[in-house]
């Protein structure tokens, strides 16, 4: 057993379920978890999903962790990481679960303990409900983990958080932090800004009322309203995080709907019919990678 | 049983689905089914779910229907009415199930016979796949569906056919045109065109790979891509016919969004969050209306 004594720094939805995932399937012997909201240690004791709670300093825990997973909003990561490093154990690992990665590692370059592995994370997994209570022990099953160690980091213990994670049930890919930032830009920032814009934009229209928007919601606004409900504390820090890909991938789809709202202006069927063809080919290519 | 005879236009996943369902339910005796294409005619027979088919003109069936359907792609709605009206019997009730309804009610203006009803429809309903193969009854259970009758149309016709998609399980709502035009463009249009955009989007990114996007569709991407695998053809027609409308929602969209882009760029983290927790009550309202 490599981690055998675990602290989960932030007892929400993501570090909760890696609690109960991590009992349910044997990583550790001891799994504590802190968190700043005394009512969510409140929350977390009686589900009993932990070993021992703390809502303050965790410098008594982090004494005795062979690897702490950093679980909160992600303005708070680097600060929480730098708090808890002189008390970490020679050997031990540090990763976290932040949606953008290289603004973490850019914020704690320099400042890592050549004793301790760093080795930043994102598992792509969520729900849009909040809090220790919303957790569930298998959320990571078949969902990807990505790893983004720096340079020169031990390949054991990139390999070591890798089997942790396999044994939670994720698949784990390797890359860049720069690397990261831009996919995951394209395939989540992008849709949930876009998901919080259009639903706002429905709300603010003065011709339709909410009622309607709700009564008639079956039509395709009812799953964008699924991704805006999300964490709106967690996606702000996202979004001015990862600032420079998520402008980058704004500007593009913003240039490519002005294509096509023009296209509709000047009754230019061949450019929609086009553009809504190519689209078909992704959907049936992540339906083939379901069945795998 | 006021519709003993029933005629539908165009065995796609709508018209099949009524077919399917206006037989499950017993609301005719005879239902005929039309289609211009060959191979859907052909599905349609081996199916059974029609008791006669046309793959050519359809004047014999619609002289002794007493309710017409259309389901024909939306650019051909009005010709196909047009078509079939010298043969229809008096007393009959002519409907359709397009997604745009100012457009068809304008083309046909002027044009419908005095001694037959016209109440145009629209079933809030569907899914991304086609063709007769992918339809079923239960489409329309717990589904809106718009009517939208020309002005002085007899309040009989719109009753029956109120009933007609009652029995089918939908609940029946009546507007104007334009309104249903403007709110079907807010509720479905939008976020269809906003869907394509961003797939299309994701796909032409130079620096993320396709196989990247399906990888970790996961994020958010994803159901973006069940909406924007639907009907090409019908889509581009939709917005093509409901132009006034959708240009009206995109422009309210991108300035939404840009505002949003700008708050990003500018570090105003409560714009943000002020736009992102706005959106989470019309979730909760939509679930809470799913439980009545």
């Amino acid at each position: 057993m490599r981690f055998e004594t675990l602290l989960i720094i932030g007892g929400g939805l993501i570090g909760s379920s890696i609690a109960r995932a991590a009992r349910a399937t044997g990583q550790s012997k001891a799994i504590f978890i802190a968190d700043t909201s005394e009512a969510a240690c409140k929350t977390i004791t009686q589900l009993g999903i932990a070993d021992g709670v703390a809502d303050g300093p965790a410098d008594h825990f982090a004494a005795q962790a062979d690897l702490i997973i950093l679980c909160t909003p992600s303005a708070r990561l680097a600060t929480t990481a730098m708090a808890l490093m002189p008390s970490m154990k020679p050997g031990a690992v540090l990763t976290d679960v932040g949606s953008v990665k290289g603004h973490f590692v850019e914020a704690l370059a320099g400042h890592v303990r050549d004793d301790i592995h760093f080795v930043p994370g994102h598992p792509i997994a969520g729900t849009e409900n909040s809090g220790p209570e919303s957790g569930f022990a298998e959320l990571f099953e078949d969902r990807w983990c990505v790893l983004t160690p720096p340079k020169d980091t031990d390949e054991t213990a990139v390999a070591e958080l890798t089997s942790f994670w396999e044994a939670l049930g994720s698949d784990v890919a390797v890359m860049e932090p720069s690397r990261h930032d831009i996919v995951m830009a394209t395939t989540s920032h992008l849709p949930h800004l876009i998901a919080y814009t259009l639903v706002g934009t429905a709300i603010d229209m003065e011709t339709v009322t909410r009622k309607e928007v709700v009564k008639f919601s079956a039509g395709g606004f009812r799953d964008f309203t699924r991704i805006a409900a999300s964490d709106p504390v967690m996606w702000r820090d996202v979004f001015l995080t990862n600032k420079k890909a998520t402008l980058e991938v704004v500007d593009r789809f913003i240039e490519d709907l002005t294509a096509l709202k023009r296209a509709i202006r000047w009754d230019d069927g061949d450019t929609l019919l086009d553009n809504f063809a190519k689209t078909r080919d992704i959907r049936r290519r992540i339906l083939d990678a379901d069945k795998d």
